[in-house]
């Protein structure tokens, strides 16, 4: 049996890029006997810098690395540690056919990866920022016509759902989608199912704060600047043309909420309780339940609160599940729809090794 | 921009195969431009013989097959056609590269199928016959390691829906599966659905025929193998290795009727309707609802009615569409579904061309 060796540079071994080394490890075996493959690590990166060995890391050197940063400490304070300013050079000295696997939240890998995908390297990226930043730079990344086989990005969206792959598959078939409608968020989830059982708003808020559903500042997540980046990949992915800018973003939060310190913030939710309540109710005496939904239709893409029919696949969610609706020629009037927990590191790093065995086949 | 030409022969012109010509057609440009792809048919066959021509069949000859078979005319009437004895001789002709599109609904293909993975070619496949039959054609055919370079069958599950595709990217990710639970059939998904209304369940059969949602005889879905072998299709997804004969199969009516005549079987139907009332009431009074689901676990594959709580995805399901759920070790208790129309000659063949897209980028 021909074993086909993949080497990749791992950038970022915060929670994902550990799940990721964890995820690898646990497969080994597996990929070989099933796919004939074994993933190779050749760098391992933070910000500060990098490990690197052209044959390959031995695992406690991988392990290492990914516990020095849980441990609060640097890559670049490992033996034998190359720079930040190296990084890049070193992840270009891999050769064609590296698959350069991003789990940053940064955009900073931005330039580093457009050089892989140009030079013949392969990019994989649980990381939105990049293809949620300037139309250009996806354009860079991702090609025109697309480098299908080069490069992967499924766990930018809805973590390991494969969100980007069914669409994907709409795209290469030609059905042409006319809707894309979907939740991106399992922390705004909670929010409207809590709203939909006939709770405060503020009482939600607070508790998820204090399950650590939240960003330590909620409105980071009440905002829905994080939806609009993962709907925006998605319209990217229909081939559309726009930026961060160009999205119409509602938060959950009136406009003279955004300038108060977090105490006051979370003190003055009890205000807008009566009229999520309001909401809330006309929504259900309509058969409908409010959901923070993401829109794509029409040339548009707008992220807020909507109020969907209780029956759709939408009104039909609970909890913290992300769901995504599309609309086209052959899922019309009933989408086709993908479902499932959106977060976590675990899920996240599944879909960047799904993204890496597809990769490994391509030439 | 480098084309990329790939050359296709397709076997079946029936609905699918017919779908899949007008689909390719439209998205010429589309393919074009944003993959760099050209698809070029050199064959196309049915039973009786086939059109070949290695530089590409013209669009006249494609389309003149597709509307013989419509008019209930044979392709070797066709000026030119080749004899059905000689079409395997004609598809491996076409040489390494060469995608293999089955479009029909027979396991008389599966020799050829055998033997153009075996040389370099590849299989797209919406027909099940071929993975649902010997577990040896089944690896003879998917290879071991997987030629997931090579082989695709996406449509011989649920028509187009990325139910294959998600369920490979769990398996690639070694994300261990669980439990597989769906529905593929949207016939029984309609009788389900008004059996949950409270009609009875001779009323829905007859009108499912009368809509010609049914097979002419309904026993032929009321039996539930054509869900079995979708279900062991997955199955066989996982890397299980078991045979129709191990799938316990219950059919939705009793044996004393399986050897009845058609018009026998319709009118010993109502003598049915007590007991699926009593068991719909008995289901909803436990806030569950029927359905005609495959469960794939602990080893076992079982087809039959199950009983699922209304607050599941497969409990909030209704009409015609179908869904699968995955639990796994990152899905759980939440699973991962995919959910939308499962029938249809359009969707079916958009599945098709997503595989022949995604091949289209391996070597």
């Amino acid at each position: 049996m021909a074993i086909k060796n993949v080497n990749y540079a791992l950038l970022g071994v915060g929670g994902v890029g550990s799940a990721l080394v964890d995820a690898i490890a646990g497969a080994r075996d597996h990929h070989l006997k099933t796919y004939g493959v074994k993933l190779t690590a050749c760098l391992v990166a933070d910000s500060s810098g990098a490990l690197v060995a052209k044959g390959g890391l031995d695992d406690a050197a991988l392990r290492g690395a990914v516990a020095a940063k849980a441990k609060g400490e640097k890559v670049s304070s490992l033996e034998g540690a190359i720079a930040a300013a190296d990084v890049a050079e070193a992840v270009a000295g891999l050769g064609p056919g590296t698959v350069v696997v991003d789990c940053s939240a940064t955009d900073a890998t931005v330039p580093l990866l457009i050089r892989a995908v140009t030079g013949g390297q392969k990019v994989v990226s649980a990381n939105k920022k990049p293809f949620s930043g300037p139309q250009a730079d996806y354009d860079a990344l991702c090609g025109q016509p697309r480098f299908v086989d080069r490069v992967r990005h499924e766990s930018s969206v809805g973590a390991g759902l494969p969100a980007i792959a069914a669409l994907q598959r709409l795209v290469m078939a030609n059905d042409p989608v006319k809707k894309i409608s979907g939740t991106f968020s399992g922390t705004l989830g909670y929010v409207m199912t809590g709203l939909q059982a006939g709770r405060p708003f503020s009482e939600i808020v607070l508790e998820a704060k204090q399950l650590g559903y939240t960003e330590p500042d909620p409105r980071d997540d009440l905002g829905g600047v994080d939806v609009a980046r993962k709907a925006l990949i998605l319209a990217r992915g229909l081939g559309w043309r726009l930026e961060m800018s160009d999205v119409d973003v509602t938060p959950l939060y009136p406009p003279e909420l955004a300038a108060l310190s977090v105490p006051d913030f979370l003190a003055a939710l009890p205000g807008l309780d009566a009229g999520f309540k309001a909401k809330a109710d006309a929504a259900a005496a309509a058969g409908e339940a409010l959901r923070y939904a993401a829109n794509v239709e029409d040339g548009k893409l707008t992220v807020g609160l909507a109020s969907v029919a209780l029956a759709s696949p939408l009104g039909s969610l609970s909890g913290t599940d992300n769901l995504v609706e599309y609309y086209t020629q052959w899922y019309d009037p009933s989408p086709l729809v993908v479902r499932g927990a959106g977060a976590g590191a675990g899920t996240t790093a599944a879909g960047v090794l799904a993204d890496m065995l597809e990769l490994a086949f391509t030439p």
